[in-house]
């Protein structure tokens, strides 16, 4: 028998997950059976089969792989002398989950997004699910809440919020403009930046008449 | 025949469509039948069914019903001077949320983000639902963005960002919180505001040694 090398095994691996999400993203996970990714990756049972041993493994695979590369984004800002702003973050991770695998795309389409509903809807009633994710979500915004140490240290936020609390709400913001996304289109991640810099630039209102204006740019 | 006064009429109804959203809330929208329905709120298919034909009629109702709720608090805040803050206004929503119909609560636990998320994912295959829903969508973003603009007009934020897009921002906030409120559990309304207050508080990084300190308070 031929030895098969470790990258034509990680290359098939891929091309099944790429599939699997592709599939549940469109149709979501209950009603994609594993018929439908058979045929949308063009491979045998037994080929499938070699690498997951069903749906639940594909689900719980893709949810990993996903979080992983989320997390991986804020590990990495956490290093930089200053952080990078919310806005810059924010766009950085829509950028990231675009580039990385799973690669969902359809006729140009990303359905990330929508996989993501998915896999929500999916979450509140699979408890195996549930305590994956809740996991992965915990790791991330433990990530995140690094960042947001980091911003409180240069003085560039009150330091008297609960890091974790910020970092749920930036999170929030990114898993909303998802929802947004998939739901009504007509939101792209430039417009989520812009959005977030408004938000950045506010103060409070001056009390009484004349109040301060601020400063664009 | 006895007259039936319009406070019952809307009484029944009221009664009817808080027990169809519990029943959504709790299985999705897809997985519940009429029959789940009239069990949950003790009444004949005939008293149902005088109201709503069905399942199809219900779920719009229930996302009409919100997203009037929604917009209604943002049209309030945008009378206001000075406007809110956003961490004020997000309170504020989830507020009303919890306080007003359909009061989808099961054994204390408020469910309506659980809902939430359920319409989501029924909104991906109902065409006539996302209709609806992105209908009432941009409604509330036109109101929330009456307050950005009001933000703007009192200097409160810089004016060079389109008021729909930090709307949709905002919104997005609000969103992600209610599906990390159903999947993940762990986030109060108290804790956003606080996240939200110190992401308001932030600044960028001074340039070079000696950042600035940001004030608390």
């Amino acid at each position: 028998m031929a030895r098969v090398s470790q990258e034509h095994l990680d290359a098939r691996r891929r091309q099944i997950l790429d599939g699997a999400a592709l599939c549940f993203a469109r149709n979501g996970f209950h009603a994609t059976s594993m018929q439908d990714v058979l045929k949308e990756v063009d491979l045998s049972a037994g080929a499938v089969y070699r690498y997951f041993s069903g749906k639940e493994e594909l689900i719980e695979a893709i949810v990993t792989e996903v979080l992983g590369a989320i997390r991986s984004v804020y590990e990495r800002a956490a290093q930089e002398s200053p952080p990078p702003m919310p806005d810059e973050l924010i766009v950085r991770t829509l950028a990231h989950m675009a580039r990385e695998r799973p690669a969902v795309t359809d006729d140009g389409e990303w359905l990330f997004p929508r996989l993501m509903i998915q896999a929500w809807g999916e979450t509140l009633r699979n408890d195996a699910l549930s305590a994956l994710l809740g996991e992965g979500f915990t790791k991330v915004t433990a990530a995140w809440a690094k960042v947001v140490v980091r911003y409180q240290e240069a003085g560039m936020m009150r330091d008297d919020v609960d890091p974790e609390a910020v970092a749920r709400t930036l999170m929030a913001t990114v898993q909303g403009f998802g929802a947004q996304y998939a739901l009504f289109g007509g939101f792209s991640p430039e417009a989520l930046q812009a959005g977030m810099r408004g938000v950045l630039s506010m103060r409070e209102a001056a009390a009484g008449p004349g109040n301060q204006s601020v400063k664009s740019g």
